[in-house]
């Protein structure tokens, strides 16, 4: 069997300026990264501002297990699939984190013969996105330690410094540090601590931002920390957001790449689906909406978190909701749900198979709460059998909804003509009629709460101690009325990432609210939340090679 | 007067395809990055290794002042003269670190009408080298510290890791950190800290290695810190330098970009010329070499230090000399080694400049030691008087040594034309005979005396007693027979930043060396040397700015 680094090795790519061309971007609108990566410039994204705009294709997935779920996969099969089917397509993905990729998944691209190319590029510097934001990042940290230090004219607490530092690796390391020491003229001594660059909140204001204007403005609103005094001081008081948005000058642009197949891919921007929203750039998605007919892009995680954050966070900010949402499962995954092991999901079981339904059903008629037409997209696997797959189908109907097997990872667009060709049927019923979940102006409390019952499924929230001071102190600061980020694992619809398929029953705690008021929400802390991952025992990076000629291995 | 954004922005740029066909290098021998900037891929480098290589034409300095000395910009026009009097002529300089771009300096590209374009690209993240090799440098960290989290089968002592972090900004609050607090699943505590990017060991060794196989090999023999008992620990211990060198893969191709002139400029690689050896990349260099007919490249700081590198530690790794040294001076940094202050130094006096002029002559001394033939640049300012300018002409010709005047940052081409022609007369009388300072098989101590004694002017060498231990520790682990590597301040010959001019008996106080086995050789620490800089009160930073259309404002 071919990794997915032979098969991309193995593709003829098209010249990224051909890739264009299939959109009606002209060489002027591109800046070239080398022959098969491109940013779209200013006055591409300009020229393209009065088209009308096309169909949206939300891919989600039932919660995430071990045994993969494939829903990068099933994106860019789904769009190529479209194209086959002779309608114009463009794929919105996030830019993978180099963190991962040196760690466990040693590539993230999508997977077989459904992939973004070149791999080797986007798993690794890309066009460079991930470290503009590292540096915007980590400049605004080095501005601030150094006005405290230079006299603390604003009076910052440096105890209550809430702005991080970031890398975009897994350093654990680097979770919780001591910087500043050495003496008066190495800086304050002060607690502090890394986050991966994923979880900066500079990702998530990059991935909502409608231009470099809207960017700035919401870098000035960034919360580094309080005052003696408990006030909010901003990166804005800082007068920091000239030099940021001018590091970020060009990350914001989206990037085009190509499938396989030479179906044109935004893959642009990569918030976490926990700490943020988890879903590629306003401004890649915007711009492939006016560019195509189906602009097909995924969430982070599974239905409840990344799709969640979709619906309520990016959607407002997009100002267009999705057409048709596909939610993804495996036979495998369902079936872990259904409480079968790892190591014996080779072995057909449709006795968990049912039980592990639960999962998919409730994330089915939670995305129905938004009024959004749905279809289940089963990504096949070679140890699933005809019987699961029949089972699955029917569990589907049941539920009045269809379900497409597709066998993209295997067969690339070919494997995914009916998947497509059944959206297409869907959208085409127009039924989407956009519903949010809540409204802003309700409170703090109202709005997490109707998250974790009609999502989750839960009895209800307890708010901590903390979280409550919390929420007085945001009301004082006028940001009551930002929407939630529930930062959650993705495992399981509760708190606790053991409890598979549908648990009830449960409550949700929030210990701690994180204030983002320039990506324009409240992160509302279930649990621990791991901001930095750590590396493996053996990570991915020791298998890594380059040859001479600059031939990758290791990659995968 | 225009600012050198303004004369940049003002610039046509002739698309870099067009550069590059001057060199007689093809479309697909590039990667290009926008339509002004490219690397030159393995391809192109490897088409032209059977051309002849031109002449190496080295622009070094004084000792730098407050009053500066214009080397990037001497190198620039001299280039661009060069081109002017129809000489086939290539620009070899180093690339800007952003810490004192968001700094102090704002930009770092030449300046006036003697630049490399564009400058707001090469000031920003360019192609994004520095950035690769921070990500490289703190991958290393995080497979160290997580090998010693993950069992520590190398038996590293976390007390003895020398291997520090990066970052590319000015960020004194990192200087001294203690890392892996948390408890025991967040790693081990220790000292760390960090460095600022320029002075990473890999920055030494993307720009000294040959190519993939070589920097890879260079990788592997770092040395990250030592075992309980007292053994060195490598990356290559670590299996780190496979994926080290894949993060590298493109980073060590070398830049092309032009000048306002539109000559061809390679801008690779910047290492510290104190920590480190302070020139651009050898495959730079060595590429520029066999597609032009003159090389004009500069050396970090005075040539006490960056010259005497690029001559000893440089010179051997690209198997060429230089065919000609110029020395840039100015009326008014002369002036300032001859006693006067800042602010007077728009005064004429002939008399500091006489005084002044010992430092000057120093260095022509010291670089007539290499047998290779010596020029003096006079970088003209307005507030020069003509009996400075011709006195210190006459003060030169005492010497036997040409001085010519250039208008470089005024005038652009035109005012370096008497240079260049002086240049390639001197180069055509073939008197370069390159001698090293010192033979490798020497020890630590007699090279270390050598440099002290023969470039610095000093009586002796003290060591401390750990260094004097090092010293015995290195030879044992077979270190001894690298070339050393200074790290001294660069405002005087002595160790003593305020002993301006010709400073005599003084001795040279070796603190500390640190191994750099990777890039290959020892860094001899005098007093202390700063390798992670802090801002300034109001940093450049809160200057920049961009507009909704990406105009930029705030670099200079």
């Amino acid at each position: 069997m071919k990794s997915d680094l032979q098969i991309s090795q193995e593709t003829d790519l098209e010249p990224i300026i051909e890739v264009a061309s299939k959109l009606d971007l002209k060489e002027d609108d591109l800046e070239l990264y080398g022959k098969y990566k491109a940013k779209i410039n200013f006055s591409g994204i300009n020229r393209s501002k009065d088209n009308a705009e096309g169909h949206l294709i939300l891919v989600t997935s039932i919660n995430p297990t071990p045994a993969g779920e494939g829903k990068s996969t099933i994106t860019v099969g789904l769009g190529d699939a479209l194209n086959k089917i002779n309608k114009k397509s463009v794929i919105a993905l996030r830019e993978p984190s180099l963190g991962p990729v040196m760690g466990i998944k040693g590539g993230a691209a999508g997977g077989g013969y459904a992939q973004v190319l070149p791999m080797e590029d986007i798993n690794l510097h890309f066009t460079g996105d991930m470290h503009a934001i590292t540096t915007a990042n980590n400049a605004l940290s080095a501005l601030l330690d150094n006005h405290i230090h230079q006299g603390n004219e604003l009076n910052i607490d440096a105890r209550r410094v809430i702005w991080k530092r970031v890398v975009d690796l897994n350093d654990r390391e680097l979770r919780k540090v001591i910087v500043g020491l050495g003496g008066p003229i190495q800086g304050v001594p002060r607690e502090d601590g890394f986050d991966i660059t994923v979880a900066s909140e500079i990702m998530a204001i990059l991935c909502l931002a409608a231009d470099l204007e809207d960017l700035k403005a919401r870098l000035a609103r960034i919360v580094v920390g309080y005052t003696f005094d408990r006030q909010p001081v901003t990166a804005g008081d800082l007068k920091a957001e000239g030099a940021l948005a001018l590091l970020l000058k060009d990350a914001i642009k989206p990037n085009l790449v190509q499938t396989i197949y030479g179906t044109p891919a935004f893959v642009h921007g990569g918030p976490f689906a926990n700490i943020a929203h988890g879903c590629n750039s306003i401004l890649a998605t915007k711009t492939a909406l006016r560019l195509a007919d189906y602009v097909v892009t995924e969430a982070g995680f599974g239905a409840d978190l990344g799709g969640e954050k979709f619906l309520d966070i990016k959607v407002p900010n997009l100002k267009k909701a999705p057409d048709a949402v596909v939610i993804v499962a495996t036979i495998r995954a369902l079936k872990m749900h259904g409480g079968m092991k790892k190591d014996e999901l080779k072995n057909e079981n449709l006795d968990a198979l049912k039980i592990g339904f639960a999962n998919l059903k409730r994330h089915i008629r939670n995305m129905e709460q938004y009024q959004l037409p749905v279809i289940v997209a089963i990504n096949e696997f070679v140890t699933d059998t005809d019987s699961e797959l029949t089972l699955l189908e029917h569990l589907c109907e049941d539920q009045g909804i269809l379900a497409k097997r597709a066998s993209v990872w295997a067969n690339g667009a070919e494997g995914g003509v009916d998947l497509a060709e059944a959206v297409v049927r869907l959208i085409d019923r127009k039924e989407a009629d956009y519903k949010p979940l809540y409204l802003l102006e309700e409170t703090i409390q109202e709005k997490t709460e109707t998250i974790v019952k009609k999502i989750y499924g839960g009895n209800g929230v307890v708010f901590s101690k903390k979280a409550q001071k919390q929420i007085e102190e945001f009301m004082k600061n006028g940001w009551d009325n930002l929407p939630i980020c529930m930062a959650k694992t993705q495992y399981s619809f509760s708190d606790d990432p053991s409890l598979l398929g549908a648990p009830e029953d449960f409550t949700i705690t929030i210990r701690e609210i994180i204030p983002k008021v320039g990506a324009g929400f409240l992160v509302a802390l279930t649990g621990d939340v791991m901001t930095m991952p750590g590396l493996p025992k053996k990570p991915a990076a020791l298998n890594m090679d380059v040859t001479n000629d600059g031939e990758v291995f290791g990659l995968f």
